[in-house]
């Protein structure tokens, strides 16, 4: 069997996972809970239409923050760069071992940035272009359009960046690809 | 009354906001819920002994993964640096507008870092000295020991490093206080 139709199958079977993909039972309970606090509007209403990653997505976002919120946002115009987390609500939450369709090979999920993890919470870092009342212009987000806000944070280079940071598995095939 | 003194007033009153500060209702009911991976070791046991910001925090703690996700780790180890994503449970959820002890001035809990906010979630990053079966060691966290474990992720410096980024009203307050 080639590999395509291997994985074929396995995208197949009904419990949707793909080859050298892994599982676990959840937890029988939840341990804490979230409100969400706005939601966020972009250009991409299906999953497939959605950049790859924050990099190339150079669109314009609007983060609307819902009203009950709004004298949170005090101070935040003197900031560039937030820290925005959001709800990946779409996102299966038992996989451990992923294999992520534009990777040859499995990763664990804790390893990856994927959507597919025990708590669905995005990281993203964008740069904040403007505050009109409770709407917030940034660039630098790739999620789909109405996906619910958690948080907003303002990003602090001193302990948020880390130029020299690396993620050894995706140099590596980084090197192999081109 | 010297400021001083307000400030004391403030912190003895039922509702225990400070001077300035500002609360909400929060919504009648949550929206999505979370599960604990984990809990992370630190050598502080009470909030007066956490260092105030994760810069000065170089001391070597422990993030324990619960035995359920293990398999969640596998690739992780080629990484150099992570976004710990933990819960901050001691938190109140509701304040809009803080005034943080160590800074003079109120400001909208979304322009702070501070552990009060309506989703009390910490984003740290990291730095990974090794991998021990399901225990992480790290340098870069500043809170308590026993602290809920939300998630990991591994650190893109082309997505998450941002080293110019400001933030104003904090730069504003070092030029003003040395």
């Amino acid at each position: 069997m080639s590999k395509d139709q291997d994985a074929n199958k396995a995208e197949n079977e009904p419990d949707g996972l793909r080859a050298g993909e892994l599982a676990v039972e959840l937890p029988e309970r939840f341990d804490a809970s979230l409100y969400f606090i706005g939601h966020i509007q972009t250009p991409w209403k299906r999953r497939a239409d959605c950049p790859k990653n924050p990099r190339e997505a150079d669109a314009i976002c609007t983060i609307i923050v819902a009203p009950r919120w709004l004298a949170a946002l005090e101070g935040l115009e003197t900031v560039t760069h937030l820290v925005v987390l959001y709800w990946m609500d779409r996102a299966r939450r038992d996989l451990v071992v992923q294999a992520p369709a534009h990777y040859a090979e499995r990763r664990g999920t804790f390893a990856l940035r994927s959507p597919v993890r025990p708590n669905p919470i995005a990281v993203s870092v964008v740069r904040l272009l403007g505050i009109d009342n409770n709407r917030l212009s940034v660039v630098g987000l790739d999620c789909l359009d109405g996906t619910p806000l958690l948080d907003i944070k303002p990003y602090f280079a001193s302990t948020d960046s880390v130029p020299d940071a690396s993620v050894g598995w995706h140099a590596a095939l980084k090197r192999r690809t081109g």
